[in-house]
């Protein structure tokens, strides 16, 4: 049904003439038609109104030959959706007037139907998949649990979320209720973004990389791992953990259809932790894009030949940065069409 | 000579009856009586008046059993005594109203001589070791050179250092430059430091963990390697690159005495990664020092029993957080001292 599957043949493990690619965050700022749009609309007016969302969308797929897109939307949705009135200040990035510090606050969010407050994201759904055409896959995507509590609970992005730890380890309880709350939302809302037709999930814990391999199973894996349990029967469940090479091993125990890694770990040791036996996607260094396309399409195909062509998705080791050149991002992209094995 | 040596014996991975405990950050923030002194002088007042530093570096020892004392000062003396003008904003951090971004700039960087201007620096090591009256062992320390171009490229903090990875990848050959000539003033400061007395330079690399594991040897280790052959034939060099476990088993061929580990590695895998050869400091998340000081105990002993008592030094996995009780910091320690095998 879907014209080009390799992103889904990749997905399933399957023998492939070349790997799949996307890049995390293609659908935005480095894009001159995104920009025309971001000055015109703000953040949650780009993602609450699913025709602009649709849009966004399928800008990065007009001008290069992607495999797959993903949802333009924002991990932000659900915890609003919850009753958590996240703004996006200005130069600021997410920012909360009252964040989450009592197990008070945490008792009166909302799970029964909050994820029936995300209509507009289902809509975007119907709406990309008509410019899609059938053409590639459509990618939906969630925060993890704890990558939520950390934003719900620090009100603001933060080089370590302290604060967010602190509250873990000092109200274990609260927190626990927190997570499991998010836990619960997103998987009603994930089974809503499969039905409404989106071809795979990924699940973002960006902030992952903060805890302890200990504190990590506790307050992380835990409850990704009871949404891919969840999910998985349904759809292509994705699990992306910045800086959790150290969950690896275990993560590939599970349901998940590919991990995704970050640059700081090589690609001999990513398929080492996770036995050979999965697809990843990953890792190139955002930061690289900056290098000259020659480089970068050099780097691509040492990437490409140390993971591997098959069981694996060539993607950035994390989202693309805003000041990248649009003629560096479509080197990294035509350098994985154009590979030869 | 010095009469509590236990730190210097962990690190010639000698047979100790318990490991030495000390924390980095140990000097500051956390403490009522350094926040009386800050509200007198700003920061670089601090670093700069050997009196103060010297005072500060002792506040802690006064209050806890420390096992070792380290010189309060900051990583960025070094790059101030080559001409980079750097301030301490206001809740901004370390600023700089003209960050290096030209091979021009980085040229007319001081290099020869550059140490001189750090005599505020020798002069307190020398009122410190006064003030310890040879109790325990003083640490002296640097910044690594690629954390200073961090600093001195962007300007300023950051989540992710991009405009510095940017400068690498664009202009290679001012970044190497850049960070040869930081190479050679902190190979000359830490001799100086050594002769001023100290009895061990620990190398803070605290951004390193944001390069992919090729770049980190391109633009890190290669330079934190040349710091650690001048300085080994002298004292004792311990490496503490913050999220570089992927660089653990190159280090461990060096000269170093001892390698600092984060929070994000079992004390399992730090073994491994190290052929169980080398003396490792570390690792507890500062954050955990909210727990109680019952669970910190707790989780300290575990610590220690998974590292091994012998060729370990207790320590935490980053710097302490300003908003520790000071009770917590004492269970920390208490806990080290306390160890029975």
């Amino acid at each position: 049904m879907i014209k080009n599957d390799l992103y889904l043949r990749a997905l399933r493990g399957e023998t492939v003439e070349r790997p799949p690619v996307w890049m995390m965050r293609q659908a935005g700022r480095y894009l001159p038609e995104f920009i025309a749009l971001r000055d015109q609309y703000d953040f949650f007016t780009r993602c609450q109104t699913p025709e602009l969302a649709a849009e966004i969308t399928v800008q990065p797929i007009r001008r290069f030959p992607l495999d797959a897109a993903i949802l333009f939307s924002d991990i932000l949705v659900v915890p609003q959706a919850m009753g958590i009135d996240f703004k996006m200040k200005e130069s600021v990035g997410p920012w909360l007037d009252t964040p989450i510090r009592t197990l008070e606050q945490v008792e009166n969010l909302q799970v029964s139907g909050a994820e029936e407050n995300l209509k507009y994201v289902y809509d975007a759904i119907e709406i990309t998949l008509q410019k899609l055409e059938n053409e590639i896959p459509l990618i939906g995507f969630a925060g993890s649990p704890w990558t939520l509590l950390c934003y719900a609970v620090e009100g603001k992005g933060s080089k370590s979320f302290d604060i967010a730890k602190s509250f873990c380890f000092t109200q274990p309880e609260a927190a626990h209720l927190l997570l499991q709350k998010i836990t619960d939302v997103t998987i009603a809302y994930l089974k809503r973004k499969v039905k409404s037709g989106v071809s795979a999930v990924q699940i973002f814990d960006s902030w992952g990389g903060m805890l302890s391999p200990e504190d990590y199973q506790e307050f992380s894996w835990k409850y990704i791992n009871q949404i891919v349990e969840a999910l998985a029967p349904e759809t292509h469940v994705v699990v992306f953990a910045k800086g959790c090479w150290y969950a690896l091993e275990e993560m590939t125990k599970s349901k998940v259809s590919a991990l995704g890694v970050d640059w700081t770990i090589t690609p001999e040791l990513a398929r080492k932790f996770t036995n050979n036996s999965i697809t990843l996607q990953g890792n190139f260094d955002p930061a690289r894009l900056h290098s000259s396309p020659e480089v970068i399409r050099k780097m691509v195909h040492e990437m490409i030949d140390r993971f591997g062509k098959d069981k694996y998705i060539a993607n950035l080791g994390h989202g693309i940065l805003p000041n990248i050149p649009v003629e560096n991002a479509e080197a990294f992209i035509r350098a994985v069409v154009e590979y030869k094995n």
